[in-house]
This record gives C-alpha cells, structure tokens and sequence, in this order.
C-alpha cells in the first residue's frame, strides 16, 4: 500500500471522476472529491453519461436513490467505462432493504466489470449471498464476521469487496486488508458511506490496475479524516465541515504513518 | 406531552423514517433526522415505495418539488403507509403557490389517511380554505391567527394540523398546543421547515397513538435545538451546522423544563 | 455600480428567485440566496414552471444534470419570463464537456432571452465559438484573456456574458467590468459558481433594466463574501459554512469601498 503516493497522484492529476449518485448525497460526494484533490462531475442523462464516463478517471455508480431511467443510465455508462478501460465502482446502498434495490445491484455486477464494491456487511452480504439484516439504510447485522464476508463477497462477485463497519476489510477474494483508521462520529452523518466510495473512485482513478490497494487506501484516507475531524467536533454538524477541511488537509507525507492497516 | 420520554425512546428504537422529500432538502431532512437518533431512508421509485413505506416506522411525505412520478409515488406509499398503521406526515410545500401544488396536496389529502400537516400558515390556510398569500414557499401573510386557523384547518382536513411560525400551534380540531421554542435564524437556512417536518415523523413513529402530542413534541424538541445553536453562531451557516451538533445533544432528561408550551 | 444600494433593495424587497437548478447545487444555491436575503424557490416540472416564472423576480436556469424533461421546463419556463418581463439567467455548467450540455446551453439562448449568461471561460467560449479545453465541469485552458472573451461572447450571443474565474469579466459586448473580489477557496467548494449565478439572479431582479451592472455586482457581494469567509476558514468545509454567514451579513454601507473592480 502507498496511500501517501497516491494521495499526491491524485492531487497531481486531478482525475475526472464521474458520479452517478443519489440525490441525498450528491453535494457531499462531490466536494469530498473535490477537497481530496480530484474533480467531481455529475451527469445521468442516458443523451451524455457514456460520452461523459468514457472520459473519466473512475465511475461511481450509487443506489441509494434509484429509478428507472437512472438504472438504465448506470448500465450504459458502466459499459462506455467498461470499453474504455476506466474502473468502476459500486455502492449497493440499500440492497437487501427492497427488491428494487437487490435486483439492480445484481444486475449492474452481472451485466458490467465492476472493479470495486464498497458497502456496509447487511449489502455486500445481501449481494453475495450471505445471512444479513438491513433496515432502510442502515446495517442491524450480519452473520459473518468482516473478513470471511470480504473474502466470500469478493470471490461471489468476481471483484474487490470493501466491507465498511468499524473496522473495513477490503479482499480481493485471496488476501484481506482490514483498516482500523476511522471515528464513532461518521456514522452520524447522513452519506459517509457514499463519500468513502467516491473516495474509492479516486484512488482508482490513479492506481486502476491495483484495485485492492486502491479500495484500503480509500479508507485509510478516509478514516484518518474522519479521526482529524472529530478533534473539537461538538456533533454531526461541526463533524461534517470538519471532515471536508481534514480531507483538503491530508498529508502525502505523513498519511502512510497514520494507518493502521492489518493483512490477513 | 411526554417530550422527553418520547425523544429516550427514538434514541433506543430507532425508527425508520421513510421520506419521500423534495430535492433541495434530501441531505438536510436526513441528517437532521440520523442526529435526532432515528433512521432516515430515502426512496421515491414507484417499484420500491410500497415495500420501504409498509416496513418504517413513519413516511414523510414534502411536496417541494413535484414531478408526475414523484406525485404517484408518495400516492402509493402513503396508501401502502395506511395498509400498514405506519403514520404518515404532510408537508404542503408551496400549496397555495402554484395549482400544481395546491393540489396535490390536496390529493394526498382526500385520497389517503394523513396523520399530521406541517406547514406555514399560508399553507396551510390554502388547503383549509382559508385566506392566505404566498409568494413562492414563503409565508407573506394569513388572516388567521395560529390558534385559530390550526383548529380550523385541523377540523377541515380531518387531521393534526401543525401551523409554524415564531409561535407554532398544534391543534387536532378541540385542543390547541401553543410552542413557543425557537430562534428567528432558523428562518435564514433554508428546508428548516422540512426538518421541522422529518422530525415530526420521528416522533410519530413512537407515538402513532398520540400524533396531537407528537407533533406538538417534535416542535418543542426542534425549537429548543434552534435555541442551543443560536448560541455562537455567526450566521445562517455556522448556525445551519451548530443545529445538527443540538439535534444530537438534546438531552431526554431536561429538554420537558424547557418546553415554552401553552394549552389552551 | 451601486452594489450597496442594490444589496439593500434586495434586503427590503425579498424579490422571488426561481431556480431550476441541478441537483448538486440546489440546497447550496438556495440558501445562499436566502442569506443574502432574497426568496428562493425551486420548480422543475412543466406543470407549474410558467405559473411560477411568471410571478419571479428572476429565472436562473442551470444545466448542471440535465435530462429530458428538465430541458423542456427550462424552455418553458424561460418562454413564460420573458412573457412576463421576468430576467433570465442561464448558467451552462459543463457545456463543452458533452454534447447534450453544449447543445441545450444553446438551445436556451437561440430559443429564449437571456440577460446574462454566467460561466468559467472554457463554458463561455465553447457558447461563443471560442477555443476553450474543458474536462467533466472544470475549466482547463481558454485562448482568449478573460476581457476578450467576455467582449467577444456578449456579442456572439446579445447578452451580457460574466466569465468568473481568478479575476471575474463582465461585457455587455461594448463595456468590460473586471472584477478582481473573490478567495481561492471558492475554488475549493462545489457549487460556488452556481451561486454565484443564482446571486446574479437576486441582483438581476432589482436592476432588471442593468444587466451589465447587477452581473457586476453580484460578483462583486459573492466575492467580498468569499473574502470574508476565508478568515480564520480552515478549508473548504469550515469556508463553506462561514460563506453563508458572510452573505448574510454583507454591510450595503461599506460594500462598494470594498469592491475591487476596473472598467476598460
């Protein structure tokens, strides 16, 4: 891992990062990847999102708001990103929460090459398989711990899996990076979990062809933000602006020092 | 009014709050509703409402900004909402503004079981017949006063009718709760009346039985956090963030000794 | 110029500001307006885009994610403004970068009135038939000088063109209004040109028959602001917040000694 290296390469070269997300978090995602370093773009019409991803450095692909002609703009810009060799990521948000949900996740990972799915146990769960319990949103409990289910997800799907909780793990189906870095205070914000998959996109727009480490690295920069923002946070809301500062602030050169990261 | 214990028990439930809002305030409603302590979830397809509505513990429903999908979604998952006992809250954003709006609102009105109305005086005196004007979604001016036109318009909808304004009034047709909680900064950040709306929500989902109260309560619990943030804030923003950090530090314990409620 | 006065008058008047807007920006855009002190509304759907234009001090049209049926609402919308003698703004977030952005953008100008079209001088001079390099939304080279360019394109396209940018140029095809206020955080935020739009759009509706100078000026209050909030902001969530306390708290009496603006 070289999340430090990267960092600066992101900085660097400003990857365009195309995100077709839910409308609770799209303000949130894109200036998380803008405070990171990357540029955000947002475009969903079916008339412009295989011009758009075609282009890009990464594709995010989020459920969390779903409809019809969404659905079918992520198919066709996935598969545009797919011909042109730009990674794609997936954020399940609410699989196992509806049908609809379940079955357009499915879908996207069989019908495209996605390179990383990052989700909460309850989704990666519900994808690949496995014993979950999801209400709305928000993880209730999962059967595996997060290491089997990172190993089993990634092997299920055919692609890096990163299990977000408390602790992450991130496997690529063989080996397993868990990540420790991270506050109690993220899980009070609404679309954290979303910011740490636009992240993802970032660090796979730099290191396309090391998906694993890309996904680990997310989350430590991520997490270490998320630890500099809780200094003197008062609540969610001063957390919140927090967290832009300490992604802008990130330092290539110390951030390496900071994680603490376990492979397994 | 049992503020306190209402607010203990959402902490320790956890409700889900399904909400079917509109575009401008997505983030806001569900930050202000993971900081209250219950479970946001946003979902508007019509494939996925009915199945999201029927499993939470309350749907709101804001009507800020209208599309015909938007229009039959909330339609369906308020009707799956009533098939279910799950309460259902109105927000009439901008009735009395545009016919598009007004009736639409009235439409959900006359075509499901709504719990509870959360709105401006103007709104609300549009859908109750009463004079009103309205310029945009901003209240300009109603001839009622709030206790007045909360018990009419209580009495005309055939639900609670909560009228906000730097003195809200809750009414069910007979009683009138008076809430004086609150700060005038809370009417420069925009959708404040939105999270007025998803917090009430919150606190229906504890209190199905009791919806007079729970409104009335949800407005104690929002005014008193409006007050707490107001304290350093430096304008609409500073204070817009500070009011997350008070939603979450809403003490159970005292929040009842600074209730400013009235019944008359 | 007379910003202050035109602050002022915006502050007594509280013009209505329709926006149709995307979905990044809207609650960003929305209270910026609300601080600064006039009324915000949003309406996307072709139901009530004419009722509610037509009542507006000002339209800001904004392509930042279009689809169908958000093109035909803004033409709607637009056709209804200029019925009604109402100011229109047109924002083309990314036109350069897509084809379907490049082609509404000018399908808005050649089918409508525009007053003032504000843009990064890659948007601008891909509008105008200028060389310009542009990659998702971000502007990465233009050909012109930002004065040039503003000269060139107010009178490619018969209205007065704002190019933002380090320094900011306005023309009306004949005067150029350079205008140097502003803060490289604002760069660090997504979403601050599309406020700077919207604030445009208050500044056009108190000085609708001065389009030169309500551009002009509105840049000149978005830049102070952005001035303001720099201090003691510790990157862009911190500035972000503190922007909106600063738009709200913009002094009309001492605003115009604050301007740094040059007329060539």
């Amino acid at each position: 891992m070289r999340t430090g290296a990267d960092l600066a390469a992101i900085r660097e070269r400003k990857p365009l990062v195309h995100q077709i997300t839910n409308y609770v978090v799209m303000n949130e995602t894109a200036n998380a990847t803008l405070a990171l370093g990357a540029l955000p773009v947002m475009a969903h019409a079916k008339e412009e999102v295989e011009e758009m991803a075609s282009v890009a450095g990464a594709l995010v692909l989020n459920i969390g708001t779903l409809s019809e002609h969404w659905i079918e703009a992520m198919l066709l810009a996935a598969k545009a990103a797919n011909r042109a060799g730009v990674p794609v990521v997936l954020d399940p948000v609410g699989a196992g929460a509806t049908t609809l949900r379940t079955e357009t996740a499915r879908r996207i990972l069989s019908d495209t090459e996605v390179a990383v799915v990052r989700g909460n146990a309850a989704e990666v769960a519900t994808l690949a398989g496995r014993e979950a319990e999801i209400r709305g949103v928000e993880l209730i409990g999962a059967g595996d711990s997060g290491a089997e289910l990172g190993t089993a997800a990634a092997a299920a799907l055919g692609c890096v899996a990163a299990v977000t909780g408390p602790v992450d793990h991130v496997s690529d189906g063989r080996r397993v990076i868990a990540v420790a870095n991270g506050h109690a205070l993220l899980g009070t914000v609404s679309g954290t979990g979303c910011m740490a998959t636009a992240i993802t996109g970032c660090f796979l727009a730099v290191a396309p062809d090391r998906p694993l480490e890309a996904a680990a690295e997310a989350l430590v920069a991520f997490g270490i933000a998320g630890e500099e923002a809780s200094r003197g946070a008062k609540g969610p809301g001063t957390f919140h602006a927090a967290l832009y500062d300490a992604l802008y602030n990130l330092d290539p050169a110390t951030i390496d020092d900071r994680a603490r990261v376990d492979e397994s």
